[in-house]
């Protein structure tokens, strides 16, 4: 408890975006995120009162950052488990737990937990040699996806293999593997869900999520002609794997929506995740207050949509040159005065994740052209 | 600008909620507010992390502050006109300037400028000796309203009198005064407008404001049954007072309608306000996110109602004892997983404004119903 509000402190691990628009959903509740932070100048650091610096992957770092905080939850999944254990062990509250976590953490132990409780997921298996993949290419190939157990994320970590012995780089590097069918897929969705230690979970309305080069540029909310079944299969799915898990906070399932209609699970993740960035505006309760709400065992808020389409773009940082990033938001803000605006504090790099922009009206198309008018202006600049 | 972001730097001089929900918004635009606060204990020092102590009445504290700000912007109005005057001439860029924001410090002046400017102001007269305030309230009495000049705001330095004579140990006090006819008013509505240096405008739908005991207890957004005539006019008389007093940043225009249904201007605030509130999840830009945009000359944001019905409720100090505010606000989220909460993060105080609480919705009676419950349940606890 602070002393001063007499509300809890949450510390999360980890001082990127997620953290700083959590930070900005504990204002509200009358809290101050405290962060742990590699370096001043991540972007939650840059706006949380409460920073402390250190690594992640420090021990001492990590039991001196929980020191005064109720619970301890993540920005990212790369807090080792060993240490998330010892953690637990001093008494520590943490939500998710290790026990959950690794789920997020490692995709073989994801991966195998999915098949034994019968969830549909792409056929895969784990590859300790290149005659396992030869093997699994052979019934399931030619292509195939083999992915790095650990470590990946945004694209990184992820193959495809159009001949098995392209393998033998990857398993030379020692990375833990395993492989996957490349799926057939229509499209790709995401069933954000969450859930508080009393068990309460609280299902969003299920997305779209298109992807560019193994990158999230586009999330469409609700996701688009996905029938009232399919889209409750998917809640009850998603439902059904944070209760088995004990996931305590918000759950991001990535989906596969196959060619013949199925949804397979492609991805989970702990925390709140860019497949619900639109919630902030287009959500009566945003991922991030809703992560808060559930690893305090708050009751869970109402996640109805605010408009009838919602669409989130991410803003990716663009070649170097042009117009300075202040430069490009005064034309945005100029030509799309209903456009909304998320900038994480980041120095740009071509590629690097540094906002995100969401358009909220009656008519998908219309907010998608906006949306994705907005991200390419902050990007690319405009003009001569 | 902050070399770290690209992007410019806000200060706000005091450290109330107004700043810390600034702050919120000053995050999405990649920003960070810098905050001038007295006490590290402030709402706004709280949460964000660039918070320099000092008092806003001490000048080199003001310097100080203000260097490596693009802008110093204010949370409140009592910083002597002297002093925002000495960092004009040192060449820092303040909105409001000392000469709008004047008006907003001294009754007098803005009530010798409204009536210069032909705008309908409940009739109103100076007071230097007893003998003033006789004579008004011979014409508009026998009850009268009298009003400290400079320094009273939530129903301090307001005082109705029904005997003239008890202006006596007022003006014994020194304190500056005014007096005010009692104006016969159905209710008192507020339009919040924002203008940018640049002189571009964006008005809020009017709202309907309900006092209680001096202080503001509710805002309903839209004003219930205002024709839109009348919602015009009252926009426009805002449009056309921020642009006459040359403000800069949001302008709150307080009225009174009376009960032959005119519209009379009983205060004016340049600065997000309380009426405000409601358009953090209300409106598709918040107070807070344009006042930001209008001291920054950025193009400013989209007003509309995101629904239909919106009620805003203050969350006052309550009796002491009872459930803490963590136990309160548990029942209340359960009770109401849709109601927005803002906690400010301040020590409860009978009568102190501790947060305000936002119900949206179809409906306007519901919304206030909800409203006022949430408000009632954080404020008074509920249970045994």
């Amino acid at each position: 408890m602070d002393s001063r509000t007499g509300l809890p402190v949450v510390g999360m691990v980890g001082g990127g975006q997620l953290a700083r628009m959590t930070h900005q959903a504990a204002i509200a509740l009358g809290q101050s995120l405290r962060v742990l932070a590699t370096s001043p100048d991540d972007g939650a650091a840059l706006v949380a009162a409460d920073t402390v610096i250190g690594q992640h992957t420090d021990l001492e770092a990590l039991r001196r950052f929980a020191k005064g905080c109720d619970v301890v939850t993540f920005d990212h999944e790369h807090v080792p488990g060993d240490h998330i254990r010892a953690l637990e062990a001093d008494g520590v509250t943490i939500h998710p737990s290790s026990d959950a976590l690794v789920h997020a953490q490692n995709k073989r132990v994801m991966r195998d937990r999915l098949t034994a409780m019968g969830v549909p997921s792409p056929a895969w298996a784990p590859v300790t040699e290149a005659a396992d993949v030869a093997r699994f290419a052979a019934d399931h190939g030619p292509t195939v996806v083999v992915k790095a157990a650990t470590g990946g994320y945004d694209g990184r970590g992820v193959w495809l293999l159009s001949d098995p012995a392209e393998v033998a780089p990857l398993l030379a590097s020692g990375v833990p593997l395993i492989v996957e069918e490349k799926v057939r897929l229509r499209r790709e969705l995401a069933a954000v869900v969450a859930r508080s230690p009393w068990g309460q979970v609280a299902a969003y309305p299920v997305v779209e999520t298109v992807q560019r080069d193994g990158i999230c540029v586009e999330v469409l909310a609700p996701a688009p002609a996905l029938t009232a079944d399919r889209a409750v299969q998917a809640q009850e799915l998603a439902i059904r794997i944070a209760t088995a898990l004990g996931v305590v906070g918000v759950l991001a399932v990535e989906l596969f929506e196959t060619a013949g209609g199925d949804l397979l699970v492609n991805e989970l993740a702990m925390r709140p995740h860019n497949s619900g960035h639109w919630t902030i505006e287009g959500a009566r309760t945003s991922q991030f207050e809703q992560h808060l709400r559930a690893v305090l065992d708050y009751p869970l808020g109402a996640t109805s949509l605010t408009a009838p389409a919602v669409c989130m773009a991410n803003v990716l940082g663009g070649a170097p040159g042009g117009p300075t990033i202040d430069e490009r938001l005064h034309h945005l803000l100029a030509a799309d005065p209903g456009i909304r605006v998320h900038l994480y504090g980041k120095q740009p790099r071509p590629g690097r994740k540094l906002g995100h922009v969401t358009a909220l009206g009656e008519d998908m198309a219309e907010v998608r052209t906006r949306a994705a008018t907005a991200a390419r202006w902050l990007q690319e600049g405009v003009g001569p």
